[in-house]
């Protein structure tokens, strides 16, 4: 009865989703993947209880066959939602109607609503997770080839958008691996419980027995036993929204030096191209940097979405009126975005081209300058060394010289013109550079 | 081609729609609604440019009929978007599949796709914000109503959450009216202006007539004309967004209100009710707040929705990439968000039920405390009456008496029984609710 | 008694300040500078209070002549304050101290203590304002000079950061002035109303005349006067949040536009330098845009504030528990951060420098690709036209040509060297431009 | 020369002090607390650089000698600060002042401004977080106190506002405590790093011998050492800024269950009573909840600053251009907030008080209806006895009844009447409550 098309959340169908709904994770959290996971939770109930002998063994079975989202008209539970402000009570209802009479008071069995949306919430998260650790793998791995690739090809390093001073491309993508292999450690690592309190905490409805549920619970649907019920200490879904928060910031760092890498003027690197990508409407030249401005697009919307989980964190009592159920959407929302985010980054990253001559002619560009510190520190680093430098430098930038026809012309720096090239040379100026992608790649390698 | 049921966004038929998109804005706001307003556009752009002599009126016509949203596969062009990081390049490429060979130029003439894209956002607001401005105004109205009466309705007024002095339920029911007119008014008074600028704003394949085609168009779609384009100056979507948020706001408030007003300790108020509306799964006694928990669902998702929108503000030079396509779907949240809180609110005060007998109850439950300081202002507002008066509370609240008993016993308030009855009647403490409100109730109807 | 040292909100003298307090908007909402409003407000009560008859006039010259910064320990009534969650309460405690005995009782008349707090908002958000429309104004008329300057500087149009068709660098100032100025104009008009409502909003200390109060209080203080008390209507601080944020972020953008041009590959323009301004520890050869990266660490932190003001709307009943309080150090950081930067953003503007040179052989790089377009309409605009375009496009891409080599080998274009010359000169493909300038400045002038 | 009183941040001694700078967090980060911190990474550098024999043993003597804030005057290094838009560079400048001429090249020796200003920034959070870690275990070993003492003490278990089931305020406690302990675990467990890289990463003053300082300096500081400089990779704030932003979620929780106890018509606890304390200024009767508001206004605050914190992640290239600075004081103000909720809360719990008394009477209030659930488990939980139990209760609600009074005149419910108070006593309907109890308090002292 269910179909896609009557799907409401933005899946992988929509006008929009090519940009925001890219890769595996936006299908696991579409309003049907939704609404079987809240099955998947009646089964696993059911069959939880039959295991401690709470229910009948053929209660189990039978709601177990019931739980088939073909069997429920996804729309008009949306619809009678309306009535509780919780969809789980009338797809409990429809689920009573496939089950037969006598073993229908199983269903659903010293539940109530919140048990199955919280925990179908954290299916629903440990499904979208996969695919987003997945992509995220993509990505890190494109990051340690590029950083093996290119463990010595020299680049200006850019501070506040200005050429500091020479590092290499591979160091940058050390960096970005970094920071990609701590985001899917964290992912792998979060605590996603299964959720089992009753109307309020105690499960009265199983005099005693209902604390034994949550770890068989927990085992049917490979989910963590909490401590206690948590339906209004919300840490479970705060800590995930953080954590897709942090992953989407450091996807989001790296689309961010993509864009600018790909920038006209400095063009050291180009996204994968195809036909017609990368095309706009009224430039038939241009080639624009679909990947990063996606990525980007995805992430822009991320934090917002976390405030929003984090400030719904002021539960009230034993159920939260309102922030809760405000939870439903925006966690899916950030399930999709960073998922999209990371599936993008990982293409991206794949067929990125870079450009190392054009690299290097762009540190060209300041004829020197940013190796002044450089030329400081091989004359001794003294006071006097950087007096002497300063005084080139500012007679580079007034006269228009390179910083090695001002260092020549200037006195006080009575380097030979042999070591004023050393001096000169990026490619001697890098300091720990290699050291650091070498680090870099060896703990991407040990720690998973 | 295109149906409701392959629209992607989050439309009034998914499984959490009964709460976040009822009323009529979340129609306004679907893909197949965002791609009937691409569409709409184009045709208006094709109008206008022929009234100016840009375009042959056949053309016109030909892209007129073209812009028949059966005509296209959203989801096809949803795909494709993805090569472009934008909808319109796909959707200005099927348009031009459906005209005619030799007019087809004159599809999308001079525009990018952003013009297109912002003039569509437009449009959408404008639509949805129709639906919302009359959920507020039944909102409004109720709220006149409730205000008149119960313009004498004595209750408590609490001050962080603890009773303090009188009020009335009018006098509430007044500042809900209050601030929703105020947001009626300030969405009402938006500026939504058409975008038009070409490939970077200067619209240079018009030759120098780009500029007079803006209000032309603004007139199309009864739209605001812009000063100039606006591709990276995104003030007017800053500007919705905050106007939404601003409104959801106060829808938030007066659910606050209602929430706590119907707790079980408190019942003064109770939400309309209706067969299985309210009902819980698990405790079929309970009658929940649905509207007011529906209200505060949607309201908790905006403020971080807004802080998106105004973090995108900051566009890179002609156009943005990520921070402006982060705007679609955000700004789309905003109005379904904010129209399904209303809708709520609306249906929610229109139905709601006060109970002036328990309000009174509750006020007595505090044995008169609540007067102390009226009955400081009757013995003349000194320093002894008020310390008069605090020892009687401290007594009161020590010994268990109510405050006419600790008034009678003390020393120091020499008021007859009689006095003291009146010092002590809430209803002839109500200083200025009743003018309050007559003045709140004038400034509703005038100002519309 | 008080000292600015004692100020415990980052004035003017922290660590971090000559990025964060520039300007004039943050003395004004210093501690001291709260403390001196809620005094002011104190005082302008009991002179409204006079006016009307319902404190004697020597009372409120006592109280007048008791509102002195001077007279009070900061610190000491901070640390007070937690004992009421407000530092009225011990503000007024130590202002009746003040005032001689009998007419001690006059002090804070009717009132509570969010009636002052707010109103002390109020003309705290008023005074900064003042300081605040004035850098936008020095703003402004920098981009109006800017932009009648360039009116004609070809400069690369960039979108997603790729250069897209020639604008001109008069156009971008022109965007910055149109969006400075309507946010000045929405801040200029913002209403600020004072608040009186006394315990619960009925203000039944005056026996029926409360509502005779906040006129003459508004006009005492040069502020609004409210329809009700908004003690939980917070409309005007979100109103006053949403300005600031929208304020915000047109800042931003204009900083981002700044901080691309003055890259080290584009070199475009250039913030004003001075001695030791710019200068980074470790390069001395390095001008970071200090004024723009100021800027963007102001702006960068304000869509958070917003979104938590529009949060904290969720009052409960006559006084919020937590939301309402949450306010004050919040909307002044808006103030102040916004504030500084304008303050930097004014002096960035009216010092910056621009090399028209560098911005016509950035243009140059691409060999007249981003004169496709203009190419395609010389030659009519026709699918022929375009094809031939699009496929000297590629030649140009592939083969390393210019533009007008691939054009001049290709088929399909026939036009001469000299049409050939004209299309492809960048001052000719201007369109609109001008006319968009000469547009916001006259629009700019008109409007204030 | 530096006093407290010249500290711009909001230190203990401002007018909203104290409620938002509350317990010893607050001190840790003022201006003076930074700036003591940077001179401590100046002084440990040295140190760190002299054990690895890069710089003289008295170069770090001298350097060491030299890092006592007495000697530094803050505001004028923050009226400096201007210049290059971070407080280090003329810190280091007014640091080499103090150092003897041949060795003031060995300050601040191969770093950049914003090594020294993040190490700083981890210092100031470890020493901010040991007294939050404090203040948490305080309130946890409140809650777990409270757990144990009322184990078995019956209340009404509220969802959305209404009574549900009945539950017992041990395990109310319990949950306070599982996630107090649980944000204890995750601050104690956060990674604070050093940064080192030096001008952009490859540290390249020190000749390829940089990356062995960062675990010297780690050591020197009781920090972690990184793989890699993270100048642009911002996970570690991230990291911290989601910690407390989840810590603050569960404070809020907390208090808002709290302030809905201490409510006028629930009164089911209060805060702690001290003279003087939650008074009003014109109710001479009230008890404000004014630890509860407190922590609230704090908590309120600390989602918007998380969400700046995350979208300040995407840092360009080497050194971000307005989001690393927008940090600074954003992580200040999360560690401040976040410690003064913590601090408040923690003494709000030790003094709690319970009225077990009025707990049991609240439940009473629905005469019975929370014990329908539990009345037709007692009758098998078959579909029979729920239409029975069902109809029971509208009888109930419609003519007045007590559901004993209903269950008795109605049919289907043939329980004796010793059976059915059986079933109507809560006490006997706590279902696992006092297990979940246990294995919080067990689990609470195992895991630390």
């Amino acid at each position: 009865m269910m179909s896609a098309g009557s799907a409401g959340s933005p899946g992988p169908d929509g006008l929009f989703s090519g940009m925001f709904a890219r890769g595996g994770a936006a299908a696991e959290v579409t309003d049907a993947a939704w609404l079987a996971a809240m099955l998947d939770v009646e089964a696993a109930l059911a069959r939880a209880q039959a295991g401690l002998g709470l229910v009948p063994r053929e209660a189990a079975e039978a709601v177990g066959a019931a739980c088939d989202p073909e069997l429920f008209d996804l729309a008009e539970i949306g619809r009678r939602a309306a009535d509780s402000a919780n969809p789980v009570v009338p797809l409990v209802a429809a689920l009573r109607e496939q089950v037969r009479g006598d073993l229908r008071r199983y269903v659903h069995h010293g539940a109530t609503s919140q048990d199955v949306n919280d925990t179908a919430a954290m299916l629903v998260a440990r499904r979208a997770l996969a695919q987003i650790l997945g992509d995220l793998r993509t990505a890190a791995d494109a990051c340690a080839r590029l950083a093996g690739e290119h463990r010595d090809t020299v680049m200006a390093g850019r501070t506040v958008l200005q050429q500091a001073v020479p590092i290499t491309f591979g160091l940058k993508a050390a960096g970005w691996l970094t920071a990609l292999h701590r985001s899917h450690a964290r992912l792998a690592a979060l605590r996603l419980p299964v959720q089992y309190g009753g109307a309020a905490g105690t499960l009265s409805v199983l005099r005693g027995r209902g604390h034994e549920v949550p770890p068989r619970l927990a085992a049917e649907l490979e989910l963590a036993a909490p401590i206690l019920p948590w339906h209004t200490d919300r840490t479970p879904v705060a800590e995930l929204a953080c954590a897709l928060g942090v992953t989407a910031g450091v996807l989001g760092k790296i689309a961010t030096d993509v864009k600018l890498l790909a920038q006209t003027e400095v063009a050291e690197a180009a996204e994968p191209s195809a036909p017609g990508r990368g095309g706009s409407s009224a430039m038939p030249h241009k080639r624009n940097p679909v990947g990063a401005v996606s990525v980007l697009a995805c992430v822009q919307r991320v934090p917002g979405l976390v405030a929003s989980v984090l400030a719904g964190m002021l539960a009230e009592h034993e159920r939260a009126a309102g922030p809760w159920q405000a939870e439903w959407e925006t966690a899916g929302e950030l399930l999709r975005l960073t998922g999209s985010a990371a599936s993008w980054l990982g293409e991206l990253l794949e067929g990125l081209t870079v450009d190392a001559a054009r690299m290097r002619a762009n540190l060209d560009l300041t004829r020197g300058l940013p190796m002044a510190e450089n030329v400081v520190v091989r004359l001794g680093g003294t006071p006097q060394a950087r007096s002497a430098v300063d005084a080139a430098c500012a007679r580079a930038v007034e006269e228009g010289l390179s910083l090695r026809e001002a260092l020549l012309a200037g006195p006080g720096t009575d380097l030979s013109p042999e070591d004023l090239d050393t001096a000169l040379d990026p490619a001697r100026a890098l300091g720990s550079a290699g050291a650091f992608v070498d680090r870099a790649l060896e703990h991407s390698r040990e720690d998973t």
